[in-house]
């Protein structure tokens, strides 16, 4: 079942460790099948170096197991609510990678401070509000998509646009059309987030780009006039 | 005697550098046999890369070897003594990885800033007092034991949930059912120091996590309504 | 066409992962052959691990392609514009590097605060005034070498002795008599960075080093009296 | 001529990008024979990979070459006077490593905040004064020597028991009863710059450790009543 699906996510989950994202088995990633309404993501707590492709599991939207003999990641919920609400993404990622853990820790959102971030998140990277005692308590992983949903649609904000969030005292999670841009996407934050932080030492109250250098940069890389690499 | 101890024991020192926790021959790994009352530890300052399962060395619960033919690391008495107190730990840690030393020497405990930390720790990570000059003279490393002892019963924190200290201007202790676990939680800390110092020069009065993340992450992946991993 | 130059840029742009300057397919590396009038840069967005020799492009001094079937560099104009301008160097790197990048973010030259500096950078480096909307709108690229030229000279800098420049909001770009001198100038001025952020951060007035050990250290690598290395 | 202390010396050389502490071709390290008076140094600016022990250059006391068809070390004066003054060291190392460089080019020198400096360093690290400019003008190398036994005996420091200095503007010198014991040193250095700057952000004014600490860790370690390690 959705075999080609699952050597995709394993691969795309593996590069987690390879880019430095992950430490022991944080971090997953997922991606779906809009025909069939089914994602497949990683199995909880497995080491990276023991997954293989078939070890993946294969989830509704409901967030329930279709196929798998091991547990899903304790996020799944998450995804499948974002799968649900953001329904133009195709991949999803969520990693403890430590710079972009700071800001979330911090409750600082990512402000765009140069041209890394701009080529790939079109302005600040959302903080989330923190979830209240009772979503914590009932349902704690669909609750965190919703309050991530909630980031987004409170502040008019594109999930494609700025494909990555951070969610409070928690971490990142980032998305794309498919997985491999999720992971991209997931890795361009971290290093976003870095150079961020070493900006706000030198200058506290760095000032984020122009509007003007965002769109460029963006679209230099998105949409129908980019001109960013190979046709 | 005790050949399969020795070997866990050796593979999980071997796994300090690994995990980039040490330089040099720093650092040592021991783990106990509960009902010979016997631990198995690393020879003193011999390079990892010339360890051997046979190097290990056997003491007994004073500290004194029982057999082997190389000095054990000069920090034995140390898990000596916290083998005698802390009766359900099965394995020790002791590293001078640089986040969790800048702490340690700078005297700040480690605050739950985060889900990365409160995954493992269920709480703030504390930092012992001085020792004095009398304990520093007579049976040190016998002394190091003592105040991190004191430290966890003077504050009523338990030692099975939080498996760490940070001795004041030394280094951290990590401990856990074995020595598996215990380098799993040195790296855990290592990882949550890092994270909380960016977090803390972002914003320099960050608040903990609250009670009820604390609590849902910490039993997420401990105790019996665990649902984190596979069962 | 000039395929011992492609493979000498190959070559080079090769090194910018190896160095730890790159992430994914940010960056470039060009050189140029003076008597043609023609210079090799590598193609915009393919990945390191893909590019061949084969896939370099050659372009004019006008930034037009003249050999190669991908899309070159999309900095290519800014590329064009310095040979154009320089007319003493001979390679030419634009990278990412987070230390160098964070400067630039934070709108702050680097100042020559000790010897790693002065042996390679004759005084601070500069960092280039924002451009303004209209010069971002149109010929972005073009435009961005223009105010990097405009800062050589509106400051009395000399681009060999100082061959490098971060350009605000955005990043470094370096060069030298060839692509191998421009690499490695890449990696000084990130290491310099590096070093400069943490000085810094230890006395945030630090003073620059004075004139007599800036001209002691630069002429020791530099010119007809250098003494360093092999002659 | 000395085949085997040029075997030595390459080996430690080797050791120095192996161990993190140096970009390109900085850094040098040198050991001496002082029977007959001669020391073994690193060629000057030939890359570590193109190295081999027949490269390393035989020199006197003076500074002068004995045997060698390459140039030696660009700071073989500095390692020539190190050795006349310091008559019990064997071996020196220089490197631009990153924490040490901050350290010098901020002009503070490295307190012992912790065990980690403290079981190799027997008190702070000092930092040397300013060359003048006429110290720089002439026998610049020289002058660095003179500055950094000045530094040593202006306050009654003992090298043997701080083989470490901090060259103000520059970076690290570390000694040591061989050039294996040099590049020891320079990696503890190296790392408790590194722990210490952390230490200072987390709480500025950090106090040193007790003399009795420091006493301890570092007889712990050097002397007759050493215990760390095999006998």
């Amino acid at each position: 079942m959705l075999s080609e699906l699952k050597k995709v996510v394993y691969e795309q989950n593996m590069r987690l460790p390879k880019l430095d994202l992950v430490n022991f088995t944080w971090g997953n990633v997922s991606q779906i099948d809009r025909k069939q309404g089914l994602f497949v993501i990683k199995p909880s707590g497995v080491a990276y170096e023991k997954l293989t492709p078939k070890d993946m599991v294969v989830c509704d939207l409901a967030g329930n197991v279709v196929e798998g003999t091991l547990n899903p990641s304790s996020d799944t919920p998450t995804h499948a609510y974002l799968y649900r609400k953001f329904k133009d993404i195709g991949g999803i990622v969520h990693t403890h990678s430590p710079w972009a853990v700071a800001f979330a820790q911090a409750g600082v959102g990512l402000p765009a401070l140069g041209t890394t971030h701009a080529d790939t998140f079109y302005g600040a990277v959302p903080i989330a509000r923190a979830l209240t005692k009772e979503e914590v308590a009932t349902e704690y992983e669909a609750n965190t998509g919703k309050v991530i949903v909630e980031t987004f649609n409170g502040h008019g904000l594109d999930p494609e646009a700025i494909p990555a969030v951070l969610v409070r005292q928690h971490g990142p999670f980032t998305w794309g059309k498919d997985a491999a841009t999720a992971v991209y996407n997931a890795k361009v934050l971290e290093v976003s987030a870095q150079m961020a932080f070493y900006t706000m030492q030198l200058t506290p109250k760095q000032a984020s780009v122009p509007q003007y250098l965002l769109d460029k940069h963006y679209y230099r890389k998105h949409g129908a006039n980019a001109y960013y690499g190979q046709r």
